[in-house]
């Protein structure tokens, strides 16, 4: 990761400021003969896409997505298929609402970047936090989308599982459970619990943060590599990069640190075929950076949004104190949000290590 | 971060086996002028050093380190001096004991690399985990050294946080303690508590995990970048990337995901200067993934060694059940000796960034 | 450089088919601060464009650029500047004449793309050479439109000095006659012949080819850097990624090589302040891959143009021969408007040294 | 290729100075399983090693390597094998003839790199050039001949073709004759004057250039993509970056500007199974960056060598007026030990895209 740019041999590169003319990716490395049209993009897109329910920003964002380039309607193919070359995806900002923004540019919001863009570059497009608005994470579930397409096969999914200070139950986790509910909770009881719970931290002005797990089931052993190559160090990076995110762990993560050696490894027998059936997954499907082809399993702490209704200490620009309250549409937990987000980033970079595990390794073929 | 590499503009690559004839590394884009001898890197490798304490692997490696490249006696500025091109470091491995591997080369140890590489690759050198072994970490702290003096007036710091299940008391920290006990631990209470506690579990040919902290203090405002780029995803990659890594997490980390908003955001003041000063820092100094000048704190949760004396079930490299044992030296908590490597590795991480940072905005001479 | 991006701290990505929807750019960790609107780039683009004189493609394009991010209008700087994020451009396709493309879908147009890009990905946009167009160019001059806003004081320039087997005569070399002939010609009277000659290829259905030299002055000594930084090798990956580049020579080139040492070694002499002054430039103003301060001069050589209205034979997809008319609207000589495709990316590869150099390095303030 | 590292997936780092302990490489990302030893590399290194005739500097260097990382010797797949770690190798610095080196360390040798290192740098490693000495071309030959394995099938093979002014008869051209005089020269009547013609030089004192001509045979079509990943955009900036190399051509390069469509585009008619015939190859074997199963044919020139006998004006380090004479060992033409050199980075350049290649567009396997 570098830049705007993350991904090795499958390359995102994002751009776009949260009230500038539109946002984007240009995603490049894809490999050809893949079917894609924007409706694909467009179905994930709608997944993350603000003003679904009271529990998220009421901004007005069709996010309506246009392929520019890399697809081609070939009929000898059949339908429309990425050629290999870079695939650009635009997203047009709609809803920027004319507003005074004259608190926000010369205050630091408390939690926000403001203070330090405005450190580093001396200059920031304020209005809604530019470049560092969470808007930025569309052109990464579009990208994602594309990802999914280069891994068939590998189902990639992902759950709130602990809301402010409110976890699942784990023996309730039911998949599909986490597309009924606003909060994409797996767990129909918490689900309901939260509601009430977000409803009243809403009310209040407040906001509150948030866990989420992402899983990605059906990928091989073998992906990954040593040292700075490793896939977890690759997971990690992908999701500290999203807005809010403090924290994440893979498999049983920050608990390892209390078990012994005992508990931790997990243990093997034989299985069907060439692997091996792993007794447990305290490693979240992860050894010495490579896949061991259970699940992989991952989790990322959002915390809790920063724009609240609540009067905060500050600083102007220009050096003097200030008292700022950050009115407007936000989402009372940003971590809802993140759930699609997060799969797309699991998804970008298992594309991208499938892609140099292939070129590493392949299959031998000349 | 990708293949054996790390770093855009401070850039280091590792190389060598736990077994081989030596590992070492090269430092590229170091800036000149910065006055380096053996001992300078010496030192750090010593707190690294296996065979300090009956606490870690009785593997007697004196990790002496030779610089190939890159430095130059100038009489004109004094002494021997970075050139600007790389930097070449080698340490010949020397205690690589006789011994019979047969039991792993031939059966996959839990918790170990040794079935992912072999599902990789096919082809693993088996002997003290090859690649996979911990001591490739001796050529991050190296590297590490170096990045240091690129960094003058930045003090990096580690301690371990939790051992097992057992905390430090925070307000017993002194950052003095951490050199005075073999365990790195900065609360002196909890020091003699945990050199009883680890007896007891190296007694039982048994290990346990642990979690540590680093701070750095003196980096300014306006380090790392939107959105590919940012500081605490590249801390979360280096930290990751560490053997047996399993969280890593900024500031207040997964509790923030516990917090409402008006408890998490950093207010501000006016300060000397022009920089506010924070009222708090949960935030552990990034905003947006760029530094806020206050204190950098990040921690990373290490998983118990996988190498026990307790027998357990796994696999031959031909699919058969098989029990193992993994005999030979090992330390009871690998946490430990994993200190000055995230001080490495958030040495390097910092030097990247302040390069990276002067290379885009300019300015910023130290 | 790899897949669609070139350098490393100013980095461009580009994309885009020559007959889809648009094509464009993200220029990504440009410095903040400096004023730039789309006129700016709009202007360089209008060097470029086609459909200017009889000599060039009568596809008619405008070529009309928009900025959809990375620049803000700020009251306290003055103006639209940039902002440090990435800068995407968008440049509409408006004329893709809806034809027959049987031809090119079936049967592979020798000296173009065709057949390769056939071979490698099995699908390819055949209309108007796809990706392989020099349409893609449009997108290179955008970027090194603001290139040139990075490095103020430094004047790049370039002109065609060889036109089929025609050369310009070095003694009436006029900078300022560049400007008004079609020809990018710095010779009036070799523009004047050229005209005439390129009329009697073009009504002839023929094409030719030339050579482009780009000279950037004002550059300081120090840019560039060992061993694979080197300035001209960037250089010259620069050129040759030009469509239909076949060689790249730096100062005198492959003509260095019938010299003797001591013809080709520039001699010093002391000059004012630090810089010594050099006594001839043969080194092209870069020695051990840095430039010396001198003027930097590189070449490149263009093939010419494929499409041609003169019978070839070839081969068709399904592996028969085939005769193949390339008919619809080439340039006679592609080499002429690749002079404003050369600055840029001079101005590209320059803008992305400085930067790295100010990163090692450090102070070099512009 | 930035800072001292080329390739992406293939990437080669290498290290050192002319008269530093040691010089060497890092080869990263090899495919595991390939049978390496030492004396595969030594044998290529020994085609390039001075002293072996008296057209070569007359250090003696023996350029003995060792591989200290990423084999292994493995009993199932027989022999020792590359495991896919990084693989190390060192080549001690032995004869560095203890002497005077006060005059370049104070004087700027023209035509080298003492000016623009010390402009860059202000310190640099003035013994035989430091980092910027063509010894540094002995890390790229034992980095080529490992790439030479990842590439069975395919013979890389490189000639002097032009030496000072004079050219080789091709249709003289034997293979076979390169190896049997000490110029790499393929047309054995060539061979014979240019010995005597070198020698006159040599006696002189002075110095001369050469072209040099690699050839790549067996290459499919496929490998390269579009835009920078364009594969004689690579291979221009590989052979960019060895030293004293001023221009790059590949195919007909320079001439191609001379000639007209119709001469130039080279036709096609059906082959043998899928793949055309082509009726010529001036294209080199490279359409729009990518591969076209021809063989692949670039060439380079190489100035002639800048130390010479004779006295040259140049300036100190402190700004005066000087003399110099650049007495001792030197090669009188150092473009006859580039030849393995160019086919060691061609071989790297194809290894790298060869990998490329299979990661994006594979075989589909999975």
């Amino acid at each position: 990761m570098s830049h705007n740019t993350f991904g090795h041999l499958f390359r995102v590169t994002t751009f776009g400021e949260s009230h500038g003319p539109a946002l984007g990716c240009v995603v490049d490395g894809c490999p050809p003969g893949l079917p894609l049209v924007a409706e694909d993009i467009q179905a994930e897109l709608d997944r993350r896409r603000p003003g679904q329910s009271r529990f998220t920003t009421q901004r007005r964002e069709p996010d309506a997505v246009r392929i520019l380039s890399g697809v081609f309607e070939d009929e000898r193919t059949g339908g429309q298929r990425t050629t290999g070359t870079p695939i650009a995806l635009v997203i047009d900002n709609v809803d920027q609402r004319s507003k005074d923004y004259s608190d926000i540019r010369d205050s630091f919001r408390p939690g926000h970047a403001d203070y330090t863009y405005d450190a580093k570059y001396g200059i920031r497009d304020y209005r809604g936090g530019g470049r560092s608005s969470a808007r930025e994470t569309a052109a990464r579930v579009a990208a994602g989308a594309i990802a999914r397409k280069v891994l068939p096969g590998i189902a990639i999914r992902g759950a709130v599982v602990q809301m402010g200070p409110h976890r699942v139950d784990r023996d309730r986790w039911d998949w599909d459970e986490v597309g009924r509910n606003p909060l994409f909770c797996p767990d129909p009881v918490a689900a309901a619990e939260w509601e009430r719970y977000l409803d009243g931290i809403r009310k209040e002005g407040s906001s509150v943060g948030a866990v989420i797990e992402i899983v990605a089931e059906g990928a091989p052993a073998g992906w990954g590599a040593p040292v700075y190559a490793k896939l977890d160090a690759d997971i990690a990076a992908a999701f500290m990069s999203i807005n809010a995110v403090k924290g994440v762990e893979i498999g049983d993560g920050f608990a390892t640190a209390a078990l012994r050696g005992e508990e931790n490894a997990d243990e093997m027998r034989p299985g069907n075929g060439d692997s091996p059936v792993f007794l447990s997954n305290r490693a979240g499907g992860i050894l010495g950076g490579i896949s061991t082809g259970q699940p992989i399993v991952a989790r990322f702490a959002v915390k809790p949004t920063s724009s609240i209704l609540q009067s905060r200490r500050t600083v102007t620009r220009s050096g003097e104190a200030a008292d700022i309250v950050t009115r407007g549409r936000h989402d009372p937990c940003v971590g809802i949000r993140a759930v699609p987000v997060g799969e797309a980033m699991m998804a970008c970079v298992l594309a991208d290590h499938y892609l140099r595990h292939r070129g590493q390794v392949g299959g031998g073929e000349r």
